[in-house]
């Protein structure tokens, strides 16, 4: 079993019967849909869950778990999900896949948010990896030199020779802050940037941070 | 001369030759547009213009002032612009008219931002206007939610019994919270809810607030 694996079914022996569960994105959340699929077809697991994408929807429908659309739950009792970096105080960055702001709403309306990783993605510090910055087309330049501002050298994403644009129209900024010593504070002040809709960093949401390594262990930090 | 009218006409006599002017939207924006209009074909006046608005702009062409795309210009010497509310410490609501991101941008990047108000706009403390406050559609229930926990009542602008969208294909909350006393703190607040793109206070963004009165007085307040 590799170390996304090991984390991702560390994570789903945390669900209970009758839980309402977020169903995360990307390559470890992956291998826990797997596991929760296998819990409802072996163990007659009972559990209604909602996606935060249109990928884990479709993976999740394939293997029988019971979903609802994202409108008809107000509160989740766990979610389930990756990150592009997690550090020791369990602060996370997200959104490499384009999908922070879905992601984002749905960690802020979940009691009990669990954040897998495999030990390459926990840092001392966040920053290594760019930070994924959503933001509005219209003056989207002037955004772009506002962030500059805060220290973050800011990269439209692009595909196919043009923006990246994500499920809500926007466009996305990878911002290269080298080291983020201070997530919380610079949560606030991208936020505040008029033109700005949502930022990669996730602080203070996961209570429960499972860590796989490749010699086979797994490690829990829970806040 | 009416109350509007007197405020805008005192503050386009703030604009010098060479400035680069960013062009208010409603109904006391449109005396000063007039105005500006005006030196420019009597006095010769030269100046570069953008708009908040489509409606702002087309004015501006019709009375052959000289304007440019957003993207043209870095920063402005001066914008001015109404507002829905202002209070005596100079801040502001806007976005009745459902501009507000726009706006908001282009004060970013105002050196001297001069806000023009009637006497009935000027108040103790904000907040008898409803503060609107632009949201993604996706998940816009939990959002709603989100900020009635801060206290106000949200209301989603409607027209032609649809939700109305922004420019940017967002919906608007108009926020009943009866008295704002600290708008930088619920600013804040405000900006880290996911799923919100912005509001309509502008804190600290005006540096000369002028006020018409209906007995032919203005009053200007400076910070």
């Amino acid at each position: 079993m590799n170390a996304k694996q090991l984390a991702a079914e560390a994570a789903v022996a945390l669900i209970k019967d009758g839980m309402k569960v977020g169903l995360g994105t990307g390559s470890t959340a992956y291998f826990a849909i797997q596991k929760i699929g296998q819990r409802v077809q072996e163990e007659g697991l009972k559990v209604t869950c909602i996606a935060t994408s249109i990928q884990s929807e479709e993976l999740a429908q394939s293997l029988k778990i019971p979903m609802v659309g994202f409108e008809q739950l107000e509160r989740l009792d766990i979610t389930i999900d990756g990150a592009d970096e997690a550090d020791h105080h369990l602060q996370l960055i997200k959104g490499g896949g384009g999908a922070l702001l879905r992601e984002k709403i749905i960690a802020y309306i979940t009691d009990h948010y669990v954040t897998i990783v495999d030990e390459s993605k926990y840092v001392e510090t966040l920053g290594k990896f760019y930070l994924p910055v959503e933001i509005v087309p219209f003056g989207w330049q002037r955004t772009f030199d506002h962030i500059k501002t805060l220290g973050g050298a800011p990269h439209l994403r692009q595909r196919d020779n043009a923006p990246y644009i994500t499920d809500n129209g926007n466009y996305i900024l990878d911002c290269d802050f080298k080291t983020i010593p201070d997530p919380e504070s610079l949560q606030t002040k991208l936020n505040l940037i008029p033109g700005v809709v949502e930022c990669g960093l996730f602080v203070n949401k996961t209570q429960t941070l499972i860590i796989g390594y490749n010699d086979g262990s797994i490690k829990t930090h829970k806040k």
